[in-house]
């Protein structure tokens, strides 16, 4: 049975030196790199609804994009679409892909039919995971793009809309328990508000506090073992999300007693948007200990929306992937190419294309990381930094064995105080350089 | 003995159609606002390093203000410099200020002749509170400005440090506590970091922890009974500071045990520079709990530093005045002109007319939310739009009395689902226009 | 024959003090100002696409605003659309309305039907204008939305969507002639490019020269009196638009002898986008003596993308009526409200809220500018700081009459320098607070 | 004679393998280039103020950097640090540096002394150039820093600061002629403005024009075969600044007939700050004929001011250094490492470390710009869009042979319009990615 993506070759692993645009030049799946393989550090993915959803849509233009499945009868085309995919999927080589609800299935006039329908069209992507061994890194209700949303899901000041969405998850929570989904992911993007004027931020706070505990206690339930992730992004499309970064996302948890229980699923351009670097991002969300799974993209420095574009700076991101591997890696989150092509980028082959570079930009910036780590000349240098704190006096601070009367005679006693150390910025960026 | 400032007239109110310029237009001490008087909403606060010791330097331009006390023995201008502080307070008329130790004296050769010259200064500073009545917002100690703090002061990766900042908190809380402050403050400028590369995010994280801790140790050993507030920035002077936004360190506080000791002053620019609205700050402190007090000033929103202008815009700020309201105050917090004048205001009574203008602007943005208040249309909207959340069902999910099941087994049965409803954004906006 | 907008109210003048929320408080198209009728000083323009096309789609969302002629024979859905469009404009009782052709008519399968749909609603149009009186402010031709367009109209790398878009334009410029018509109005949307690695500036920076001359000529072909206007966006569709701001435009017409041919028709959004304040933009093209007409809208401070919300500030806004007033005002220019409901603004009371408030604002900030002007100390103050230049050294400066060498001689025969003098930017701050 | 600098090691080209941190890893002076020495490609100059007179310094910070010239007799400090300058100059192996009149000499008590002083230190840098064989790139004098031009020097209210501000620029051009530098160039830090209501735009650009025509009249009455370089920025210090960005000066020299006779020297962070890639304003230029010479460095994405830090992506600067081999090299333009040393890097290996990382990311993306070009596909892909213009309709529509009517004929015989095609920017990404 023939399908839209049937003409594209299947993408194989040529090394650095290739110059048939269709070879991968850096990642090469089954690569050791720091006793891993390489697709077990990336774990990557493919985002349903940027590749086979998208329609090259923006605020001020019409759909550029021409696929089989935008026109005809809605759950026919939802099959010729899964099938579709998988042929890409298999042509790219990746272990996984994520999915939202509505970029599989069409809604119903009814919850009921909605998750009849969604039942219907995932026994054919459950066919093609079982033929073509791929696996699904995270599962996710579309909360946003229906009316009924647009003043919030968990956060709507109506219970029904809660109650509405309840339902949904819990359906999409399930399917994604059945498909052996790795993870589960809620991006909340109209859990935020666009005017103070209407918003009461303290009752929307408990709602959405009381949901992930419903979702969290659900997910107990039903014996999914998967991570519950929650994806951070500051705005857009409201003019402010509740969970706006990884710090903020934290403070939540914690409030709600979900700490342990949930982490973050990090997104490039949102963390841009929140005015922090991915790297930042990435680095706090292991330090505090809810690092989950990662967006891939990257947003347009000089623009001030999501762009959503494929990454393709290795030397960016090997700042990114240095914080991975210093982490331990994602567990079982991985690397969603959460990324559009651009509206212009019509033919079949740009979706190949994108794909292709986002996925040798993160294999090249793992490399990287690598070269780095095994230097160790980095991470020395930091721990050299610190040396101090590893000493009793540090030790002792640390501990809470001094009063701010004992650091004061401490300091006092010392004289004219401590003396400035370099901070070696420019050193050490050359010597992150020598890694690319 | 003659002052500086001994020939700016003294402020006085002269209501709404006043045309002298040094007459002030909306702030009345007296006034009832709400069933308090407006000084008590506002306890309006003079910054006293803005004020008296900014020069007009910027990074591309020498100090273009001259006053007496900038040149000569530091000891004695220090002396002049408060003294001319007072006499400006007194024409401006305000019942507080706010200072850091090295606005008031010049550091010594060791942290013991630093301490004793601070207090040597405080001395006249004292006697002149005795004379006017003027009281202390806050104290704070500056641990940005010396090179020792470059890296940090409690996140530096040097103890030495950590211990020498502790010991100069140590004093200036005391001296605080000596004045009968009402708030002590700690701004985090250098508490961050100019490239991960050098950095360690668990360990500065959790040196931050534990010198909060010791500040809040100390204030109780001693006995102050003011509020510790903590003062968010997301960045400038660093790339990055810990203390970013009110939701950030609402979870560092969490984090370190802190919540119900340690509250938040919120700046205006601060706000903005961290992508946010200055009532988004105030009313998320306030859902929080940990509002505390506020810095007023505003930003150039075509700018991206910190531009620390006077607030000139009542129509904008009584948003925020709108939020203080509904938090019932900022209790023992304040509002301190943490704004400085314009490096070609070199005048002495462009400072005076600085004042002046935020002031009024202020008192007005204060009346405005109170008429706001006082009509109760904006409240009763906002209220309306979540009754569904007073009634049985809303109540039972808050509660915890549904699960995912029985929710869902709720919206099944309501068939196609809620209707959406308007959200009324510009109807309330011309609203809350009425009241200007 | 009843329309959508039916039971909407008429809305009328109510003064200041009016509480009904469908009152006009500020705008009373009679009242004088300076010596026009305010009506005269505004021109205010009701946008089609946003008010009668605009349906709440999001990038994140589907549309939720429901409009009887979102649906059925796209040409009845046309004439429906019109016939209320009209409807609404007579409740709000303003003097113009702006279009695109593709507002007002769908596209047809070629260019000469898309023509004669155009023409045919155009009759409708026209027979609403006679019958209501109301004119035509501008007119436009939409050369971004269909995918034909996705890379430039007039800068495509294909001169066949070159020619399109010269058909385009000739067909609305012409109808605009037709209906009496006071501007017509070129924006570049997709004029720009998404990376430059496909773009060649040079060549299409003379494919757009060419491109407005030929409109300019046939304009002068047909008799067409009123003003050809560029409307300055810097991003948004695109990464990066060529008619960026108003000092880029100006560039760019002097390069192309279009200087005395061509204004700008400046949008507040677009210049906040572009990092100006709008009354920056107006104010330079004031200067560089290419103002035209005004978009009236706003963004949000903290959002990077194009809100295109209804003004609502009349303060910010008065500094910028200001300069409108300086100016002499707009010529056949106007206010446009090129502003749209939020998405949550479901009702139709809404659109006439946002309508009534938008125009309130504008209205209450040309009577501040009026009595600022009336005032005369901002004007003064202003003009007493260049006194300078009005005395023979600074004439002989400006006229000529020194070279560098001869100015040399003047400073060094002046010793020390000239003495800085105060900017005063806080006591002119307080001044226009004054005049709110 | 020793110098501060003595201690550090001559750098060296060792290699892209190379591991000691003083070793260029790309630049290589002599290394052929597209037929070039890499050097006449880079004419790489050091930055005076920031490597000899940058102190650590920040809006919230005292001085961190400590150098022997920083205190003493000014004139004596100003011997020895230019000494210094050249034996740091001659350990980095550069063929060129930059200054301003301010950084080499301290300023007298008038301008006859001022220029005196100047003089006299300059006869030291005159014999370490000769010494040295070191060049100068260009020369400017200081316009921004003393107080007199707080309000601006060109642009400034009074006429006696435009005449002092003359006689500055006339002695650092002659200077500069002296030295056989090869451009002058004119920063605006000041001409802008704080606040629009003490402003006069066309007043001041008046001003700003005659002064640049001055400028341009004196350096060919005095035979100075330099290039007069005006160098954009959008603000800061100022609120807005009147040479914005490249477009906008071009818009400013054809207004005041400077076009052929000024060219603009393009900063990366100034270009970043306008919202312009640094590879946007190389290409307008070159696209505008005003290329003249570049400012290195790179902003911080993160942080919205001028953070003046040394290059360190050579994948991001390759797009930008390919615009610079498109239009053939800067002529006698160069490559000024107009950047700072972070705070923290207080060692004088850091300011080494700097301009090695700096230089050698500048030579890396050139060499990636090289294989781009030599391997073509690149330009042939770009070339082969824009086909069509090449084509007799093309050719005609550009050369004015069809009006609005004849294009307008031509398309709407062509039906259902032209096809999109593809804008490939995936593949291309992954192209250019490809030099790396």
């Amino acid at each position: 049975m023939s399908s839209f993506f049937d003409n594209l070759p299947v993408v194989r692993y040529g090394g650095p030196e290739a110059t048939d645009p269709f070879a991968l030049r850096f990642y090469d799946a089954g690569r050791m790199v720091l006793g891993r393989r390489m697709e077990e550090w990336l774990r990557p993915a493919v985002a349903y609804w940027h590749s086979f959803v998208g329609n090259g849509l923006d605020p001020f233009g019409a759909p550029t994009h021409e696929r089989p499945w935008f026109s005809g009868d809605p759950m026919q085309a939802a099959v010729t679409k899964a099938e579709a995919a998988f042929a890409f999927l298999e042509r790219l080589g990746l272990p996984f892909f994520c999915f939202h609800d509505r970029d599989v299935a069409p809604e119903g006039e009814t919850l009921r039919e909605s998750h009849a329908r969604l039942d219907r069209v995932l026994d054919v992507v459950e066919a093609q995971m079982q033929r073509t061994g791929i696996g699904l890194l995270w599962g996710t209700a579309n909360l946003f793009s229906h009316p009924r949303y647009m003043a919030g899901a968990a956060t709507n000041p109506d219970p029904e809309v809660f109650a509405f969405a309840a339902a949904q998850v819990k359906h999409v929570l399930e399917a994604t328990h059945r498909l052996g989904g790795a993870n589960y992911v809620l991006w909340g993007g109209r859990e935020g508000y666009d005017t103070l004027l209407n918003t009461d931020l303290r009752q929307e706070d408990a709602q959405l506090g009381r949901f992930l505990n419903l979702v969290v206690e659900h997910k107990h339930r039903i014996g999914f073992t998967g991570t519950i992730l929650v994806e951070p992004k500051p705005m857009e499309p409201t003019k402010h999300q509740y969970d706006r970064d990884v710090a903020t996302v934290y403070g939540f948890l914690s409030r709600h007693g979900l700490l342990g229980e949930v982490k973050v699923n990090i997104e490039a351009n949102h963390a841009t948007l929140a005015g922090h670097s991915f790297e930042h991002e990435i680095a706090t969300a292991a330090a505090l200990g809810i690092l989950g799974s990662l967006d891939m993209n990257r947003g347009d420095p000089q623009n001030g929306w999501d762009t959503d574009q494929f990454p393709n700076n290795a030397q960016d991101l090997s700042l990114a992937m240095l914080e991975v591997v210093r982490a331990g890696g994602l567990g079982q989150g991985g690397m969603n190419f959460d990324a559009k092509i651009r509206r212009q980028s019509i033919e079949p082959e740009d979706l190949l294309h994108a794909h292709i570079g986002g996925l040798d930009t993160t294999a090249r910036a793992l490399l990287i990381a690598e070269r780095m780590v095994q230097d160790g000349a980095l991470d020395r240098a930091r721990a050299e930094r610190y040396a101090g704190w590893r000493q009793p006096f540090g030790q002792d601070i640390l501990a809470g064995r001094m009063d701010l009367d004992a650091l004061a005679a401490h300091a006092e006693a010392a004289g004219a105080g401590p003396k400035p150390r370099s901070g070696r910025q420019e050193a050490l960026e050359n010597l992150a350089a020598r890694f690319i």
